[in-house]
């Protein structure tokens, strides 16, 4: 497919940690919630899962905090969870409890009967969404497409949706690695099939959400979780139509183990924000850029503070090539948008005048 | 109040970093709702908080669990949040919600009206608990006594309960954070007047809850959580008839602070799963002794995978002494009490198996 050239570029570049003219941002969750444009436009499509396949009100709302914000990238609206939907575990929404599956794996028997699906297929309303956003952008920002990592999935897919205590998944990976390795295995392959569509659809980043990987001890983290990661790694078209397609790997509450992340090849690591970004910086070396990692929580407080706390990270980060700002973690609901307009033009004014110091080359 | 001698002082050498013939291990939660005349002792109580009060029933509950499993020290049966009980705020328990608050602090003047509870006054069930538990204990197992750290009671008496996103709490520190500071140097003193008064009544070893500590970034973690419990620290009667007392840090998911939290002068750090325990050993040095650090779900595997999992964390840790063996976190409520009595048993017998390896000093 032929797009408009790329004019704001800034995310890529930092990606790959090129210079930059200044601090390229965007928000996890930036199309949610937290927009009553988004809630209108959900409320028209029925459920959430209505929304997610329904490719124009898909690219609506990954258009909307656009039109409000002055980000530097979009990020396809979408769930998670469309791996196991389309492996026919029976994906559904209830309100307040988040998402859930009609049939859980709970046994060998259960794991063995899945297949890897074909995302041109029944994942192929993910690929239109993205054909269209990429159209609609006209080339204004790249477009970031995302799979939830295979830990990830399948603490959901074993559990039977969101969990306190993660009982049945870690009783099967102690009880039954093998099983659990095979799961792993089948979703690594789905999920680096799901991502290599997107790219050829227009993708032009992708991330993966290791949302559950701080579960896990540091083996079982790198055996069940970060191995599966690099596994996609290295099946991802990352060369793409001349294009570098940059791909960032982010464990929630994996602060403790950057370096290892950071060693898969990824080309950028996600941070929460249980970590300074300076030291990240030490521990990592020039390895990867590095996305974060405002706590989300900063966006209840007033303008002031808002943009203290943005300085602060940017001045840790400091002038060198290769930071990507954004939240340790999605948007909350209740957060005023105007309070992340705050954030957003904070990270350009101060991201541009670390710059101008005397010796920076970012 | 005079006692009877200490038989087992497993647990008090060990937290003094002094040798030992074996490992000793309590367990978090070790009397709860995993076992079934817990489950009992609490239907006849009423509510939750009744049986707390109850001066019998929480001595019942509290040796419970030392009747099945070879433990090394009894931990009174009680809930952190007793000290925003005393003062006023209206605890009560709604089925599977877990804590609420009645009048939860949400302002300035919320917190202005607060005092330090005198701990021989409504928090004096405690303590008559404490020194009933010592007596029936006969000196069989020290006691532990215990608090929720300032910061983790505030955020349950900011938010009104339990939080998913602690907006209210997380609001309020970034954006008045004197009246953070006022209300967790409130909570400071109140703690210490508490753990003081338990030390009084006969615990005989305390440890600090910081549950929630893990959600703030390096920065606020030091100067809204740690640096309370080291206010604490300080003003805790640390040397009592004749004994000292030690006390143990524990902030769920701090691993990555784990240096700082050495750092207060405290005599032993809990663990969570999410580092090795030789790691920490080598990055705390023999500061501070190190409690943990399993993961509650490896008690959902099988005995032969229970073992194993206990021996690596005896063999990572090694034979010197200063290793308090626990969970990472509270045992679940669904767990198999025979699994428990496995892990029990296995810490005894690879913790004095590796003592006995040429060299070994603890």
């Amino acid at each position: 497919m032929a797009f408009p050239e790329l004019k704001n570029d800034r995310l890529i570049k930092a990606l790959l940690r090129q210079p930059t003219d200044t601090t390229p941002v965007w928000i996890m969750r930036q199309a949610g919630r937290y927009l009553p444009e988004y809630r209108e436009t959900r409320k028209a499509a029925g459920g959430f899962l209505d929304l997610c396949k329904n490719r124009e009100l898909a690219c609506e709302v990954t258009l909307q905090p656009l039109r409000r914000f002055n980000l530097d990238a979009a990020i396809l609206f979408s769930d998670i969870l469309t791996i196991p939907d389309a492996m026919g575990l029976g994906l559904y929404f209830s309100e307040g409890e988040g998402p859930k599956f009609e049939r859980p794996l709970r046994s060998k028997a259960d794991i063995d009967h899945l297949a890897v699906p074909d995302p041109t297929e029944k994942l192929r309303y993910v690929s239109d969404a993205i054909s269209l956003v990429r159209k609609e952008l006209d080339g204004a920002v790249p477009l970031i497409g995302f799979s939830g990592s295979p830990w990830t999935l399948s603490t959901y897919m074993v559990e039977g949706g969101s969990s306190k205590d993660y009982r049945h998944v870690k009783g099967m990976m102690y009880e039954n690695p093998a099983s659990m390795h095979r799961l792993l295995d089948i979703l690594a392959q789905s999920v680096a099939a799901y991502l290599n569509a997107q790219i050829e659809a227009g993708a032009q980043a992708l991330m993966i959400f290791d949302t559950w990987g701080g579960i896990l001890t540091p083996e079982t983290y790198r055996s069940f979780s970060l191995d599966y990661m690099q596994q996609i790694l290295s099946l991802l078209h990352r060369q793409y139509d001349g294009q570098t397609i940059p791909v960032t790997l982010f464990t929630k509450a994996g602060s403790q183990w950057i370096e290892m992340i950071a060693d898969t090849g990824c080309d950028a690591v996600g941070l929460d924000w249980t970590i300074d970004i300076d030291e990240a910086r030490r521990r990592v070396g020039d390895k990867v850029a590095l996305q974060g990692n405002l706590d989300p929580c900063t966006l209840y407080a007033s303008p002031e503070v808002i943009r203290n706390a943005v300085k602060d990270i940017i001045t840790k980060y400091g002038p060198g090539a290769g930071h990507v700002f954004n939240l340790g973690h999605g948007i909350h609901p209740a957060v005023n948008p105007d309070h992340l307009a705050v954030l957003i033009d904070a990270v350009h004014e101060f991201g541009h005048a670390i710059r101008q110091q005397p010796g920076s080359s970012g």
